[in-house]
């Protein structure tokens, strides 16, 4: 379950949906401009230490901006120990995978990786990105199908071919793959179906970016990830 | 066609259904405790031998447990230079064909092999898996979806990555390609579907697992493949 | 916009439907026999030459017969600078294009290749093909199947794998993939779904065989190429 890491309000609403995992996020959700990121930064960092404080069993973890942006190094400041994990959009190759690591580890940190593929490289290089830290990994295909100067439709026909390879690619890293956003907020029946196909691939979860999504998402995928990781 | 190698009788009645070749399971269609796998070993070869010496222009193999069981060298006495191959279940690299080669010439066999890629790792590694004596290839969807995590829909849109994947590396391999395997026993429609998706792909044939599905098969499928050979 | 290279009528029409580029076909569209090559070779030398004098901004190319057949070398007889560039059909690997260039250059040409992927080397390859000079590929469904072993549908199914896998490596390749040809010429709603697909895919433009082709193609990828260029 995603919240825009500019909006303490929303952030500190997370767990009443019951996700298995909230991110706040720093990148889709704040606008582009370097007055938004940094003022979302500094509300993020404190909801981030607030959200760990009221929920300690929650996995919380932050999204930054893509490690080829003008943001990326100053988001790192947002990151804390306490953190469950950093999600990096946009992952392309293992050089970016040493890049993140390297600039956690000269903040002191180590935390894991949720790596966003979600570019025409991400999604070629899968294999590849999927090396530690990187513990989790998610298909991103509004951006996927924007890089590629596609267009995305209901029945996903177009992506197809790019969240199979992901959900393989995971399964070859012994990472968890999470599903597609849907974007359109109306029609409970498209969303059950969307997570069908996800999960009929082999994803582990979906991502979610509305509270009521998580329920549903729950209703298709069933067990949580920790019960499913028990279960192998 | 397959038939049960612990079940003399319905393999001996294996050339009734008029199949382009059959396959004596060990794997499968043996449950995968150490007695029962040792009963069928002797069943299997007693009724292999049988088999070939009254269908002497069938082709006979025989369906080994994977290389990585604990099956797979006690399996191996079943074999004998009569039969037209082995069947040798989800392979996963070359390596894992050298390992069959190496355990087939201590031996003294020389068998062709019939892969099986049915795991995430054959079918990502599908081209450096076919390399001689692999002389043949299946796809298997349960096993592939099972060990993705995933779920098999009649559909199939959750394996087209994975089925068009192996078909195209089959056909640089110069290898005939078989289809998946059709486990709902009712519902010629459905099977005849399945058979002419397989075909688009480029399958060469379907793996049967009932007596009435090779009729429906050579419906769809068309020419034997000793025929098709003789057409390129 | 295709038209056959031993018609000169049709490639004096080629203009009236207002495509963004035309080819004049010495491959599929004439007879494979020395006899009607030949005689196809200098109807197109001069129709390319009329064509270019008539309509000076309009970009015309010529599809030369594959690498590996009888016709090519004397093909390129056919090639002067004016062409907007060559189109190469069943491309299979970075050393096809390599002897491209080298034909190329001994005539003195340096011409940019429009390279076909349509054979299951191709496709497999696909990535390793795009390195300049190729500066445009496109996805030839009908013979990437025929060669495959499979079977056409109206649904596409079959190629989704390779037509994904064609558009996404392109993206990486910096290059705009054309998108399949449709044989079927009646039926105007099923060449705007065939073409919706396409776009949706990451596809830039189609592939026409026929004038009326060319106004649906526009009505479904919108932009020209070159206004789409400009727009990146
Ligand atoms: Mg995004
Ligand atoms: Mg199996
Ligand atoms: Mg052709």
């Amino acid at each position: 379950m995603f919240a825009p890491g500019n909006r303490a309000d929303l952030i500190a609403k997370l767990p009443r949906s019951a996700p298995d995992a909230v991110v706040i996020d720093l990148e889709d959700a704040v606008p582009a401009t370097p007055e938004a990121k940094a003022a979302a930064r500094s509300i993020a960092r404190d909801a981030a230490r607030d959200l760990v404080a009221a929920a300690p069993h929650l996995a919380v973890l932050v999204r930054v901006n893509a490690v080829a942006s003008p943001y990326f190094d100053d988001d790192l400041a947002v990151l804390t120990p306490e953190l469950a994990g950093v999600v990096v959009p946009k992952l392309e190759s293992a050089g970016d995978v040493t890049r993140v690591m390297t600039a956690l580890a000269s903040r002191g940190l180590t935390l894991p990786i949720m790596a966003g593929l979600e570019t025409a490289a991400g999604v070629w290089n899968a294999r590849e990105v999927m090396v530690p830290p990187v513990a989790w990994v998610y298909f991103g295909a509004e951006d996927y199908v924007t890089d590629l100067g596609g267009v995305r439709t209901p029945g996903n026909a177009e992506v197809l071919y790019a969240r199979s390879r992901v959900a393989l690619a995971a399964r070859l890293a012994g990472v968890p793959a999470l599903d597609i956003v849907v974007t359109r907020l109306q029609g409970e029946d498209a969303f059950r179906e969307d997570a069908r196909q996800g999960r009929a691939l082999g994803y582990a979860g979906k991502l979610c970016i509305h509270p009521a999504q998580v329920a549903l998402a729950h209703g298709e995928f069933g067990a949580t990830p920790a019960e499913r990781e028990r279960a192998h």
